[in-house]
């Protein structure tokens, strides 16, 4: 199926220089994929003249004048700069000439353009922030990862039911399972809200596994893991930190002298087939759920593989249509409690 | 400074065989400590026999009729049970018998058991669970773990007034600073509890550092993390999953086949090297902060080795006055509301 994705270039800690070899470097792995570079026209031009890329009718230019910054506050990007790269990107979305966008930009204006240029799917309140996350299975996907810090049990829901959607499209799963984040496997633990939503998840009609501990998630014990954005955001930067933090004492440890470096040398290839199963970058790419329209979220951080991933997760749920899975979800719970 | 702790020796995956043995070494490495052990005399002795050791006045036994297990309810353990090891662990130091006390039980039922026992400290609604660490720059003292799950802006505060006086007293180190854990470093992100609390710890006269986000934590921004104990706990079980996953890939890599095996061996040094940097035994006891006695829980996995650190953590405590620098703190802030 060909599938046109707008990339917001200007966005992340790179901007062109990242975003733009990407969509160059991905156009040739996927025939049916084109897309419109949006953002400072002389900028895009340069970055393809330097990767010896010409536009076409599979690689278009979209300029758009302002550029958000990533620290800028989100509703001064939204009320301020209507000719934003971002913004023109969403709006390729909303216009229907790209079926879905990429960003490495802001989160916080991404979300807030999004929500207000796109609206939501029909019974969703609020849009939530999908991500990959690998385990010892596999990969699991988890939700909110920051997009709504007070949630209430229907919102949880809502996160639970979309989540379900997403894999099932994605990865043709049947009824793919759920969990719940909380402190304890038993059902008295947990707050108020979180015993709420374990009533109406496992009402829904979903393959509710019920409570999951901050351990599964990398145990990988279901295909999704619901919990509110303020939870979500700290269990996956405190996991980055983690991550961060072994890596740095493990390359100490082989620095530390001439027969540590050799040694180092001599296991060369486990260590990097261990990085490739472990690297972060594969895992690029959050989904804005909930919204009329496909949004992906890059890390400001990603390199072009990195973001390669994150514009091949927008390719995918194109394809799988996930909008149209959970939308006809959503119109089927209605329909049952009418 | 003498310091006689008592151990409840039942608690915990593997009951006397670990508690009895890490009470055992631990009279080798420190001369001015004594251990009351507390459960069935038979199988104490018992395990005593094993390890070649007799009961003497620096290694007295209680007996203790009864045991309470992992999964029973807290209520249920701290009504049913008036003569369980884990009480009777606690009532001597609620009588003075013991400075303090080591459980690798039940969490719920020790928190319970424990305040119940003891009370909490003066100006201390709610007592937390505070955790070690290890970070980039060495560790960092987390709070709360776990014990509440719906904490307000006070609550906080009151984390951060313990968590700072027990790193300024075990550590000797003048006006810790004190993170509020948070989603992003902005002031304007968060919920309005976290929002609150930054205000009250803002204007508390603690070295108050501002909100860290999730990887804050283990690249060692502030001495003390303070968070409410869903998201504390949860942060904390993610980490360990992620670890063990880690862990798990780097072990199948270096069995792939016999040039992986061989370069496993000769890098053996290196590898045990990191190990014993990010060791999590090393970390293994966190303190009931806020009670009016020392009460330190080892997890319930813990090993003889990592058993020896719960048991060094409440000597190390009990030298240092922390239950008399709270209290002090606390009622110099009563002091300047009044």
């Amino acid at each position: 199926m060909d599938v046109t994705v707008a990339i917001d270039c200007m966005g992340g800690d790179h901007g062109t220089h990242v975003t733009v070899a990407a969509a160059v470097e991905y156009l040739e792995r996927d025939p049916h994929a084109s897309f419109i570079l949006v953002g400072l026209t002389d900028r895009i031009e340069g970055e393809l003249k330097r990767l010896r890329a010409v536009p076409g009718p599979r690689l278009r230019i979209q300029h758009a004048g302002e550029t958000i910054g990533m620290d800028e506050p989100p509703a001064a990007a939204l009320r301020g700069k209507k000719d934003s790269s971002m913004r023109v990107a969403i709006n390729l979305v909303k216009n229907g000439e790209a079926l879905a966008c990429v960003s490495a930009g802001n989160t916080g204006a991404l979300m807030a353009i999004s929500r207000f240029v796109l609206k939501t799917l029909p019974g969703i309140d609020r849009p939530a922030i999908a991500g990959i996350l690998p385990t010892l299975k596999g990969h699991t996907y988890m939700l909110d990862l920051g997009a709504n810090v007070d949630c209430s049990a229907e919102h949880l829901l809502q996160f639970g039911i979309m989540g379900a959607e997403l894999v099932a499209s994605v990865e043709h799963r049947e009824k793919p399972t759920v969990g719940l984040l909380n402190i304890g496997e038993e059902d008295i633990k947990g707050n108020e809200v979180v015993k709420q939503a374990a009533e109406l998840l496992g009402a829904s009609g979903l393959n509710f596994h019920g409570n999951v501990e901050g351990n599964d998630i990398y145990k990988g014990t279901t295909d999704v893991v619901v919990c509110d954005g303020f939870v979500g955001n700290i269990a996956l930067k405190a996991s980055e930190g983690l991550a961060q933090m072994l890596a740095t004492f493990l390359r100490e440890e082989f620095k530390r002298n001439i027969f540590t470096k050799l040694a180092g040398i001599a296991v060369l290839p486990v260590i990097n087939a261990f990085k490739r199963r472990a690297d972060h970058r594969c895992y690029n790419g959050a989904s804005l759920l909930g919204l009329r329209g496909i949004v992906i979220k890059s890390h400001g951080a990603a390199d072009v593989y990195a973001f390669g991933f994150a514009i091949q997760r927008a390719v995918e749920e194109a394809r799988a249509g996930v909008l149209a899975h959970i939308s006809e979800r959503m119109a089927t719970i209605h329909r049952g409690v009418a």
